[in-house]
């Protein structure tokens, strides 16, 4: 390929492979796919979603919803705090989309009964053991007063109960992400049966999370799930289980700019400004920074055994690899990394090159 | 300020004496100072150099050697082993400015030999301890063996002798990391000795590293300095003793969406895509993403002492912070984190405002 720079290329065969084994398993269960759209960022990308029947999306802040309500989506999840500062785009998206906002203080709805002019749903954002946001699923007192809060005020709507387990990224094993996914699923539903009896209105559990919705067989009592990453997958995922190494979709090509035989390291064009500083730690207490794959024609070849990323700089990769595999890298040929979190990594290249040399755009 | 996202702000003033103090210390100690535009990238901040007397710059890439050029800077050094993927780039550069190209192996020198079709500087990579690129430098024989490679071809001129002593990075004090400079110094001298009775040719020595050029006091011997990231410092140069807080000089501005009470914990909008996730250790083995300053009306406060972004997920940054700050934070406030590493949040941004709200680009 005529590739001079570090360049992110994506599989569109295994992006759309992911996305329709998502779509078939929210079907079988019964709940709604909402997806996130924060790790791809491409108004390219989410028109492929719609040959599989959705038309809800997620999304993690105000210029993000802005970006794919722009892109012709109708229904759209801000699934962050709600950010006040941006409350001029929320009135203007909320008079153009079906909005839905996450709350957590009654001081946040107190500021959107004043100052949101347009119908929108909210949902009630709950930790269920993450301790990131959301009000803690104990604290049943909080959550009614914020609930009857919502219900009580005639242009909000109480969409339900939301919950991102993100603590299922710290599992040791899939049984440890299901059980994660299958508590946070218990909590929220038990917290649905006395705000139902409270309120006499339907209350909906939405879920987040791919290694939980990837790993997960039973979704009861849940209304939607939530994933993101699934459609590209990495190696944070893989090691979590949550998918095998050929669902991973994207991988950054990288020129060979140096070769170091004394120690059989690979210097590539492809650091932190083009991977992140995301990295997993090794057994050894080191970091990997990427697994290491060939360039084929039409796609990667699987990674090479013992080969990885062991660190980068802002835009220098250290690759170490064994002497067999070392020994056949040519300065100015291009290795391909698979990213630990594809996520950031997207975020930092801006756009994708596909095999069949189509490059799309993300939001910037 | 009118801000409703995370904003990357910029203090000119610092920037300006950032600036001038290394151009100063430069001229007294008879050195060139070709500052690296890697930390800021950008046209606009890059005419503020201009005025100490700057008119040769280092780049990381072809590609914003491409874009500094076209702003119309006439003497780069691309500190990057050179990517002979962008070959045509590199012609075309040649052609219209004094090009400087790194080398460390006589495969590179010999493509350069045969495609490069335009007069070129050629500096020989020197590793004097980091252990990322370079020739090491005990390889004299290899050392001298490119040289002469490069002297003997008519349209290639030999620079020199260029290292980054990256590993004062990891130093535990200020006296080591002059001692990494001095170390570096010294063997680069004992090299261009060398090579001067060799090649018959004048050596010039050029090093890197702002940590190492802000806390050195002896440059005999050095030609040329290239550190970079002293025109905005951040966490990490704070922690190395290279700068004060006070020479900071580019914070993120970041919108409160959520308080914790029963942890004293704010979530603010600024995470991973906005701040990167370099992080320093604390001596609990905690990490920090950037500590916490209040936004005054043309400046930022000093940073809250016991205040600090603890963690960042993609969106999200969670500050923990001491009760009474805690209890004065309030929702939709905007709270500025001075960067563990302002190259990385820079890149990330894309973009600087000023407290004269004048908008800077950058190289996208």
């Amino acid at each position: 390929m005529q590739i001079s720079k570090p360049t992110l290329l994506l599989d569109k065969t295994r992006v759309l492979r992911n996305i329709e084994r998502m779509a078939d398993k929210a079907q079988r269960h019964g709940v709604v796919l909402r997806p996130h759209f924060k790790t791809h960022q491409s108004a390219q990308i989410g028109e492929w979603f719609r040959e599989f029947g959705i038309d809800r999306i997620t999304v993690s802040s105000v210029e993000m919803a802005h970006y794919f309500a722009q892109a012709g989506w109708r229904d759209i999840t801000i699934a962050f705090p709600v950010n006040i500062r941006a409350i001029d785009t929320l009135n203007m998206l909320a008079q153009t989309i079906s909005l839905n906002l996450l709350v957590e203080s009654t001081e946040t709805v107190s500021y959107l009964i004043r100052h949101l002019k347009q119908p929108a749903t909210l949902w009630l954002k709950i930790d269920t053991g993450y301790g990131r946001t959301g009000v803690p699923s104990a604290n049943e007192e909080l959550i009614l007063t914020i609930a009857e809060q919502i219900v009580w005020t005639p242009h909000l709507q109480l969409g339900g109960l939301l919950a991102h387990a993100g603590h299922s990224y710290h599992a040791r094993s899939p049984e440890e992400v299901v059980a994660i996914f299958d508590d946070t699923r218990k909590q929220l539903y038990y917290l649905k049966t006395m705000l139902e009896q409270a309120c006499g209105t339907e209350i909906r559990i939405s879920v987040g999370d791919t290694p939980g919705c990837s790993l997960a067989t039973t979704f009861d009592g849940i209304d939607e799930i939530r994933p993101g990453n699934f459609v590209f997958y990495d190696l944070m995922q893989w090691r979590l289980g949550a998918c095998q190494e050929e669902d991973i979709a994207v991988a950054l090509a990288c020129p060979v700019v140096a070769k170091h035989a004394d120690r059989n390291e690979v210097i590539i064009q492809g650091g932190a400004v083009h991977l992140s500083k995301e990295a997993l730690q090794e057994s050894d207490g080191s970091s990997c920074y990427g697994l290491v794959c060939r360039l084929l024609d039409d796609r990667w070849s699987r990674s090479l055994d013992g080969a990885r990323v062991r660190a980068v700089s802002q835009e220098h990769g250290i690759i170490s690899m064994p002497r067999r595999d070392f020994e056949r890298v040519r300065v100015g040929e291009l290795l391909v990394i698979l990213p630990v979190h594809s996520c950031l990594t997207a975020n930092l290249m801006g756009s994708y090159l596909t095999f069949d040399h189509e490059a799309l755009d993300m939001m910037r």
